[in-house]
């Protein structure tokens, strides 16, 4: 018997192992999840950990991975590292931020499917004997029938209220009744790849009265879709469904308690997300996405009874999607209903570069989309000292005019990482100032500027973003940042040539997720990621797959409009578009 | 530690007890049920099991309900008897024939809601990456969505799949997806208070492939549905739900396993039964139909997935009802059905004498119902020799001109008890022959034939009806039969005059239930059970729920006519009629 203390978010748990094992699998037994973009294969290097005690040796991969200091503060990676015997964990870093704000261009009433109505009902007699079903729908037009859910509470409510009853229906049926006033709440989840954003409404009013995030704990089985894909096929696609509900639970439970609510309150939990975390959430398979033609399952809006996806605390009804294509999610449907581009004369574009990058294009005559593979350069993944917007990620990169490098990092912490805005100011800064050329390549000419800043590494050369070398950028990393950055303008391009249009039509630029809040516009459009013209045109309206799901809640005109894009948006599928592969080699350098 | 020895139905169980228990107890913890009209009350002397070994000395009642020869032959009452060592315990009898048979008098079309059709789905490509749910939808039209259900196992079949699909839809959704063709089938059970009756349809051709039945195991909690209610409040509705649903479970999956079906099969599962049965199904409290003014939570058809019921056996729809009032219910309108009284142009009435009495009038151009409380006389509970129809119940009595008692009894086995048909016979015969007079009481004139049967029995007179006189009818038997043919009698009448019908106008007289069927017509009218001038008018149709539960699978008009006639339909309360307890009175004698 070996005991492990481990210590993780300011608790410590005392675990007890009959036999040595991985430290990543014994965290995510005891659900502490440490993110493992490769899937847990030894290639990345995120998962580090601090463990002393009774460990295996350092393997190949961890001598690769981490430095003399890493290894000097008891740094390990948990995919590699098993225990032996007795030792101490504690889980490092990962516990940033998560964004869940946005900005909602389009209009919302307040209208929600969900109402609450105080009424009284008529009183039984021998006179008028129909059932309580019958008296409870006697002082509703347009309301046909009562849930079963509803019936079942019906007789002893009734006995209970001393007048009136608070009823509450679902479009034109009524789901609960109570001889009590109790609240109405709704939640709303953005089912991010990387991150999970939740938010609380009270249908009574439309406000949001509580917002929450965590990490998607799936994260252990890989950065991308994909990996998350491969770990279905491999551990079934139930265990991907618990893994993040389970997350989804938690998350709207804290919610609900803090508000000092109660579980039956909640009556809708909206899902939204991109299509693997729809079929994900669902525990339906997303295999064949993986491989072309890339066919979803499903792409339509599902809407079931949340105990039947084994979320039992509460009676809601989960609504998910819908979805475009097996690469244009439920996410991107909300945010486009959240920017209202559905309705707007003008062209405006959307850009939603989180850990897939999502690109629409349109106006109310119509709309095309495409899925660019940026791949998950901008949130970290694959890029050497690259994180999400965590704690202590460089976010901003600049120097002043006498050369003194300024750094930004997320909470003003130590620089331990960097995120996808600092990593885009840091190669505009490599453009400004001949660190790079136009091909990406590192310059090694004697009169460089910063020229003390770049030393060699895994022989190519790499720069030093933080004084004390912490966080530094190599050769890969640009050539990463290269690769996401002409897919997603090449993406632009075709879907400006499918829509017959060009630049200058494009009137508004929608920068969506996290990174394109954060993003400093010019240097985005410096590095080529936004073409330079659209450079005055850019608002970031947030997560506005969150913002959008939120407004769908609260307005069911917005959720019907919701609907309705599925049907007038196109989708472009670039892995057999030539006129694509073209324009991502025109793209691939610098300008 | 007690070792107990259970037989039944030709099996033996052995049971460890830890401490000393009631023997009603021991059988219904392991799911083998002893009736008790009286609910355990040691009252009716019903709950008859064999048992020796370490038992508690005879109770008060078991002396008085119990004979001489009871306790030699090691006779019991189960609800009485306490087990307090090791012991063996058979039940005894109660493993009788139930209705399950019928006459459909109404024309069944084959056009059931659930159908099977086998296509071929569009490939999916890179020009055509529709969701497999879309393509699925292709060749549809019509059908709006595909379920959840469908969803989740849509990738793998559509792989394992060589050319075409088996589809199922519901209406107008695509409820299941198989590779292979598989059955579709679907369940009609009639919850009687007594007994359940249960059919398996075979959704491609309409057939009836099995039928089974049982006794409904919640007769431990009692005979009627006042009972049951009862017993509802004290252990919860969620007891009772369960007692009852179990047994469903077992009929349907026993019906399912002899046709060599797997449990997917099943698509559809109709319940039908009276308002009280339906609620304690659902597991919504029946308790304001106890008393007046009678209100049920609920009449309406209710369709919910089997597992939200705790039937998880299946992935079936359950679909109940409708009812009409607390206590005109599913298994009525089920009969009316049947019958199709809501299509012919001439007045018919139904009359359905199960555990409740209940009486419709009508035609197509309006019914009127009600329902006599004629207690369960005629299902023998109140009857100190009274039992349902079980094998050995004196069915039929009469004498041959020679006045030679003829018996019959069902499958002609030694007589053991009296049935409804047997007790209707006997009081015919009695009053013919002066056995008893027309108030009811048995004459005590010394030229009376018969005279050598009758016997003096708790302070008054009883006649011996079998020869050996296990089998008697006791003063107080002839009562209850009064009470309720008054009532039936009564209840007759009242619904002629608020139809402003006269007796005239009825063309037929249906006869539903077990007793119905077995009934000699000649007799009921002859004791004022039926009018008499309706003798030839009368038509039994046997199990008219069951076999309208069944019409409403087969044939989806019949399913919307059956909801149509809780609207053409008018209850009548006779609890409040002062024309009915007139009538009653008026009907309590014999003319």
């Amino acid at each position: 018997m070996f005991n492990i203390t481990v210590l993780h978010n300011g608790k410590t748990d005392s675990i007890v192992l009959d036999k040595k094992n991985r430290i990543s699998e014994i965290l995510s037994q005891n659900e502490i999840f440490v993110m493992q973009p490769c899937g847990g294969h030894g290639k990345c290097g995120k998962c580090r950990v601090k463990a002393s005690g009774m460990l295996s040796v350092p393997s190949e991969a961890e001598r690769k991975l981490l430095s003399e200091e890493d290894f000097r503060n008891s740094i390990r990676l948990a995919c590699e590292t098993y225990i032996t015997g007795d030792a101490i964990i504690s889980a490092v870093g990962e516990t940033g931020t998560v964004m869940t704000d946005g900005r909602l261009v389009n209009q919302v009433k307040f209208a929600p499917e969900v109402k609450v109505h105080c009424i009284k009902i008529p009183k039984a007699s021998l006179e008028d004997q129909r059932s309580d079903s019958e008296r409870l729908l006697d002082p509703f037009s347009g309301i046909a029938s009562v849930s079963y859910n509803a019936i079942i509470h019906l007789p002893s409510e009734i006995k209970k209220a001393s007048g009136s009853l608070f009823v509450v229906t679902y479009r034109d049926k009524i789901v609960s009744v109570s001889a009590e006033k109790r609240r109405i709440l709704s939640a709303a989840i953005d089912i991010g790849t990387t991150t999970i954003a939740a938010y609380l409404i009270d249908l009574e009013n439309g406000n949001t009265i509580k917002t929450t995030s965590c990490l998607n704990p799936q994260g252990i089985y890989g950065a991308d879709v994909v990996s998350r894909i491969d770990a279905s096929v491999k551990y079934g696609v139930h265990e991907l469904r618990k893994c993040v509900l389970t997350a989804c639970e938690t998350l709207v439970k804290e919610m609900l308690e803090e508000v000092g609510a109660k579980n039956d309150d909640l009556y809708l939990l909206r899902l939204v997300g991109n299509t693997v975390m729809m079929h994900l959430a669902l525990g339906i398979s997303p295999e064949n996405i993986a491989s072309s033609p890339f066919i979803p399952a499903f792409t339509e809006t599902i809407e079931i009874p949340a105990e039947k996806l084994g979320l039992c605390f509460c009676n809601a009804d989960v609504i998910t999607g819908p979805c475009i294509s097996g690469y244009i999610g439920a996410d991107t449907t909300a945010a486009v209903t959240a920017c209202g581009m559905n309705k707007t004369q003008g062209l405006s574009l959307l850009l939603d570069i989180g850990t897939n990058g999502e690109i629409v294009l349109g106006s109310k005559d119509g709309m095309v989309c495409c899925s660019a593979a940026a791949g998950p350069a901008f949130e970290g993944a694959h890029i050497r000292c690259g994180s999400g917007a965590i704690s202590g990620a460089v976010s901003g990169f600049s120097a002043d005019k006498q050369g003194n490098i300024m750094l930004k990092t997320i909470d003003d912490k130590e620089p331990l990482s960097i995120c996808g805005s600092g990593l885009v100011d840091c190669v505009a800064f490599f453009l400004d100032n001949g660190i790079i050329d136009e091909t990406g390549y590192f310059a090694e000419e004697d009169d460089q500027p910063f020229k003390e800043r770049l030393f060699e590494f895994e022989d190519n050369m790499a720069f030093r973003v933080s004084d004390d070398g912490k966080v530094f950028i190599t050769q890969k990393d640009i050539r990463e940042v290269q690769l996401a950055k002409a897919a997603i303008a090449a993406g632009i391009e075709v879907l400006l040539k499918k829509a017959n249009k060009n630049l200058n039509d494009i009137e508004t630029v929608y920068l969506a997720g996290g990174f394109g809040n954060y993003i400093d516009t010019h240097n985005a459009c410096r590095i080529g990621l936004i073409p330079a013209s659209l450079e005055k045109k850019c608002v970031s309206v947030g997560n506005a797959a969150g913002i959008g799901a939120k407004a769908c809640l609260i307005d069911n005109e917005l959720m019907r409009q919701c609907r309705e894009i599925t049907k007038q948006i196109d989708y472009i599928e670039l892995s057999s578009d030539s006129m694509f592969s073209d324009l991502f080699i025109e793209n691939i350098g610098f300008e």
